[in-house]
């Protein structure tokens, strides 16, 4: 989730060419929250790289190389194609913590260009993830909304020392 | 193969050296052919850091991290060195699709700077890749060209839903 | 080890902001010695993203893309946060030559901010490593310096090949 509240995603256009272009670069930092959306879990941080901007259906395709910090659980970090017209797989690289040697893939679905994000984890290599990260989700769609507290991060709306 | 077509790469001079220097960044997305110049198989995607400029030998030091897209069959992301003068192995991140949960590495040899590269793959941690993958090579050198069906994306010279 | 001479980190100010904020990038290329300071082992190359400058405590939040490179030996790649204010553990995500399918995690202590760091690498998929990159270390502290013979790169203070 992008609350707006991070200067993220920053648009640097640095291959200043008038439309998005090879050469733009895009630093960015996500709100993490459960499927549920009843916690928040942590951050996404890292770069896209934009590949190539496709006119005729108004598109990107950025490479994407970036984390996801879940607090004291530790972090994974991914690399693939985010497109914005359709679903990605990332590649799982690694992890630290409760993820150490994980691989696997990422799905990306995009919900809301570019605020609201809805990822499914495929791990591999890693012993069974703690209950508050499991659990069913709420169907993706552009009107969910974290529930207040876990926006708040109250005590029991976010884990241990959440990444923030 | 760098058919010049595809706006890469882009130098993006930030170090504002009069040479290539520590802070200029390279994001580039070249086309993947088969080995046997036959068949389009996909493109590359990703960055080039550049580390050092060795003026004695005319050579730059990059790191690499990028990705090579090969339509259907998913991505694999690797990251290394990229050396102008000397061939290089990769390092395999990770895989989607039949590659996911890939590792190893990509040997990464130089034909014709910067328009030609021919990269030997050796993967390990997946099943058998299918039969259009393998097979082949022609020897690489500077002469060689992809054949003209093979360019022009012809149904039988490439593979299903080749990422372009 | 930063002596100063290699023109890193290169601070890229591309959020045009008066303090460090998302959008800033910082290419860097370090040395790399023996945790014992009396051999040089190579270099570390990558970037790093700016992705939140904390105030309150003078600190920094980076995402960490970078490889560890120990000449004919091979490479490492990792990525994960690197946090000006408190240690942290990278990802491995892959390597090269003795190090192909490695993963596991590097910890990562700041000791002089940013010239001296200690690294410690907990490895796995791979074979036992050559003694020359095992044994003692020195314990970590601001007034280290490696030997004059490894800064030096005499040949009994330098792995074979060594990355520089």
């Amino acid at each position: 989730m992008n609350e707006r509240d991070r200067g993220s995603p920053m648009y640097l256009r640095l291959s200043e060419k008038p439309v998005n272009a090879l050469g733009d670069l895009v630093p960015f930092s996500n709100k993490l929250y459960h499927g549920n959306l009843q916690k928040r879990i942590g951050i996404t941080a890292g770069l896209c790289v934009l590949i190539q901007h496709l006119p005729e259906i108004k598109a990107d395709r950025y490479e994407a190389m970036y984390s996801f910090y879940f607090g004291d659980y530790g972090h994974l970090s991914v690399q693939g194609a985010y497109l914005t017209h359709e679903d990605t797989y990332l590649a799982v690289t690694g992890g630290s913590g409760i993820f150490e040697g994980a691989y696997g893939q990422v799905k990306l679905q995009q919900i809301v260009f570019p605020f609201k994000l809805f990822y499914t984890f495929y791990l591999k290599g890693i012993p069974d993830l703690p209950e508050e990260l499991l659990g069913q989700h709420v169907p993706p769609s552009a009107d969910v909304e974290p529930s207040p507290a876990a926006m708040a991060m109250e005590p029991h709306a976010v884990i241990k020392n959440c990444t923030d």
